[in-house]
């Protein structure tokens, strides 16, 4: 394609909505045009680049033996309300009417159309296993969209779902998507991670992330450098210490801490490492009840884990009036001595193991030191993995310590067994004749979230590096006095008509713009690879060539610059 | 492909619920699946279909210079309301509030978001000409979905819209589109007609629909088999009879009707011709007033042409009630001599050129003949266009008479002109330095919507008879005794590798299934070629080639078999 042909808006600079740099550069390079909030047109450029990324997704979900269906994207609530889903969902979903007053969702995501269709078509373990997916746009209604591409209401996603007779066969299915994933974004040319993950609120029991890891990234990795192990920090178990408890070695004794409000700021005060103090975190559970939470002072709470432990479910934070109302003290100086009676006590695995430690005296302006399990308070009632694993942490397989990195979520494969077919009647007669439910995976891909986390593990400050295989172009032809020069035009029409014969994908900028503009649009817009000919170099009989990434520039006879794009297009 | 890896679902019998044979066929061969009223999923072997469809319209797209997008399908009711189409789109606009109670609307078509995006893109006449366009699902909620992909509610549609700088800009990028959807349908393998349109609700000036040739097609098209002339009946005019009034020959007077309510009956009970009669349509103007129409017996109502007659507008018939009310009278009796006082009487020009003519009496069970205007009664007040053409018709261009045929539409474009772009403020800088709203056209293809067409056009009593150029795949090779004879599961296999390796869109149909059964699965679905591979054939060295569309059937040499399906490919 030429420029002259293209649709090109590049701009100076960002506008001030945007903060990440994926989300500036995606707007600067002209990819996206914002329409409201969390609502993009993918504007010529950007398309190039998003059609790359389906392509990929598609050829490898047909080798893994996928089908392509395209479900609509407005669906029946009768569907959501047989799984219950049409009420859990949230507030995430684009509840509609139609004009007869009926219900209807804009697809969040689309288990119960396709476990519908499943039922209506899937007869006989003879037709299985069957795995449909679609690329569709997807509607969630965030509370607070931004970030671009990457956190949009409406967005592309590549979602697939399987159907298997038993759950081994489940598990081939589910390994075959693993595979498939991996092999996406390794032909992405994308840095990534796959991560067990929390299966949230889609259900089921075995569940990956896949993570384009990024700096910027809204998620924290935990994994092991020297085994396989790798987890979302949701979901990484922080090991129980393995040394026991040691036994009592101080009196517990009031210490003044009359502005010391955090552990950092006791333990500064004190002098003690922040590893000897203990913070209190006061929850309301499910059922409305107080719960004490004790986490090791440089800990964080884990909050899906601490959901998960028996009889709390869905917690909110305790307010400061209800704090004041139970423990008659306000935040800063509460600790588990004393605390109000019949009230639940949580400990940290870390915590159950201290002895000796610094805490809250509930009373203000005081800690107490020297603080003693069965001693000076009861055994906690509860002893649970409640907090984030931190770097140095042990590897839950034993096979190291754990290192972090932040990461993107691009894709998530589920095995959600039984949850749907169950809840719908999905069933099929089996081999030997009675009707089971259907196995099933579900798989996702955020299509056009990927553009925007490729853009955040690679750019620099000229703008985006795409990897060549999802660069709007793989090659930038830039003729310097097309229009003044004719023997520049010749050349690089030449040229031009040579690097289409030979398959490369090359964009020609004939712009009749200063030069430097002319590989600053090249730049921002990413492509990875560039050839400069003007009237300088013809004269040499050579073409300049520059890698994006790297920026180094060398000179190529202009009878080798096909040959020579096609070798290093070829990697 | 393979059977084996295709989900492929036959039916014997149509669901019920289907009307037209295309709705049937599909659902029959399992290219879709109905999820709820004017929604369905399009199955891996119908999604084949619509992806060659697009295919063809994104090339010729391309090539006429557009420039494909994507636009988000839900769009803020802000733009809609700087047109005032937020209320006056109707019922069929699918209305959203999210979760902060913000107004949102399934986009029904895309004129306001692509001309915000224009007026934030383009700023100068340079920039000119543009065709943005997009192949994107979009949302219209019909009172009463039916015919299945014909007039589903969720559809693919493929919508472009050009900005240019002038009005003689706007038509060459009008003429553009013209040949790319002419080529678009040719290439599609269809027996198609562009025709003058109406330009409804849309607006601008001129404008052209492209119809696909149908019997069962819900438009009536008349076209001059001896000139260029194409119009829908909507906007086709029928021409004022050359010959002059002829003067009255008759007197008036009563005859006895006692059973004949219809122009037909009466006609037959006095032994005259249908067209010395003249009906009456009693219906209520947009003020509410009763306003009178009288067309002659053999002619029908053109509701188009009527709400274009000046203080018409938006009409309704009136109900049996209003017309007893006004007439003293039953319909069935109705006529213009004594027509109740201050009544408008618009005249179809070839009612206001009769004489001698019949009419009803306005009292029960009695008919008047002989009657003529000026002498019986007052001229109408209006002499209009406001029936239907009927075969035979002048053709308005002078060139010869019309003919009708059927169709459906699957293409639409306009000339807007500056409609939206005035509406909304989107201008540009021209040569001389001042503002000027751009000068839009809007060009739309119901991607979904031809493969319904296709079928209607294309289909005999074993089923689907795809052109090639769509069928989901161009070549069937049935492999007869794959499963029991080692000769023929060899020969099939080393036959579809070279079919693939010669670039042939082969189904290879490798199931354990009755000959005929496979043969009967292969007509229904529409491919049209066929290769059968077996026992017999194989110890002559041939096989069986057939051809979907004729039937015919020939022996091909084995060794000659691929070179045989690139000719025939080849066309």
């Amino acid at each position: 394609m030429r420029t002259s042909q293209l649709y090109l808006s590049t701009l100076k600079e960002a506008p001030a909505e945007a903060e990440l740099v994926s989300h500036k550069l995606m707007l600067r390079a002209g990819l996206i045009k914002r329409l409201g909030s969390g609502l993009y047109t993918w504007m010529p450029l950007g398309l190039r680049v998003l059609r790359k990324v389906e392509a990929v997704v598609r050829e490898e979900m047909n080798r893994a033996g996928a089908q392509e269906i395209l479900m609509p994207t407005i669906q029946p609530a009768e569907l959501w309300q047989e799984t219950g889903r049409w009420e859990l969902f949230g507030p995430q979903m684009l509840k509609i009417k139609d004009r007869h007053e009926r219900d209807f969702c804009f697809g969040p995501t689309h288990e119960e159309v396709v476990t519908d269709i499943a039922r209506l078509e899937l007869r006989s373990y003879k037709q299985l296993p069957v795995n449909f997916y679609q690329v569709q746009v997807k509607f969630r209604d965030e509370i607070r969209p931004r970030f671009g591409v990457m956190r949009a209401r409406e967005f592309v996603m590549k979602d697939a779902y399987s159907f298997d007779a038993t759950f081994e066969g489940l598990q081939v299915s589910y390994d075959k998507m693993y595979r498939a994933y991996s092999n996406v974004f390794s032909r992405l040319g994308l840095e990534f991670r796959a991560v067990a993950a929390d299966t949230g609120a889609i259900g089921g029991s075995g569940s990956h992330e896949f993570h384009v890891l990024a700096d910027a990234g809204e998620d924290l990795l935990a994994y092991c450098p020297t085994s396989d192990y790798a987890a979302n920090t949701e979901l990484a178990e922080a090991l129980a210490p393995t040394a026991p408890r040691a036994a009592p070695a101080e009196a517990m004794r009031d210490v003044e801490t009359p502005k010391q409000t955090t552990c950092e700021q006791v333990a500064e005060l004190l002098g003690i490492a922040l590893q000897r103090t203990v913070k209190l975190i006061a929850v309301i559970d499910a059922e409305g009840k107080l719960v004490i939470v004790l986490l090791r002072g440089d800990h964080s709470l884990n909050e899906v884990k601490l959901g998960k432990v028996h009889g709390i479910g869905e917690f909110r934070f305790a307010t400061e009036a209800e704090i004041r109302d139970a423990f008659a003290c306000p935040p800063g100086f509460l600790g588990p001595v004393g605390a109000p009676a019949g009230t639940r006590v949580i400990a940290d695995r870390t915590v159950a193991a201290m002895s000796d430690f610094v805490c809250g005296a509930n009373k203000p302006k005081y800690h107490i030191a020297g603080v003693n399990w069965g001693r000076d308070l009861p055994e906690p009632d509860v002893v649970a993995d409640v907090r984030n694993v931190v770097e140095g942490d042990p590897s839950p397989d034993g096979q190291g310590t754990l290192s972090l990195c932040r990461g993107v979520e691009v894709g998530h494969v589920f095995q959600l067994r039984t949850k749907y077919s169950e809840a719908m009647g999905a069933t099929f007669t089996d081999v030997d004749g009675t009707q089971k439910p259907f196995e099933m995976g579900c798989y996702g891909i955020g299509v056009s979230r990927i553009v925007g986390a490729a853009i955040e593990q690679n750019f620099d400050e000229r703008g985006i590096v795409f990897p060549q295989a999802m660069a709007p172009f793989a090659l930038a032809l830039v003729a310097v006095g097309y229009h003044r020069s004719e023997a520049v035009r010749e050349a690089a029409d030449q040229l031009y008509a040579a690097l289409q014969a030979a398959g490369v994908d090359v964009l020609l900028d004939d712009r009749n713009e200063r030069p430097g503009s002319m590989f600053a649009d090249m730049e921002l817009i990413g492509i990875p690879h560039r050839l400069t000919i003007g009237d300088k170099g013809l004269a040499e009989g050579v073409v300049e060539y520059a890698v994006r990434a790297t920026g180094a520039v060398s000179k190529v006879p202009l009878a080798d610059a096909v040959r020579h794009c096609q070798d290093v297009l070829a990697g």
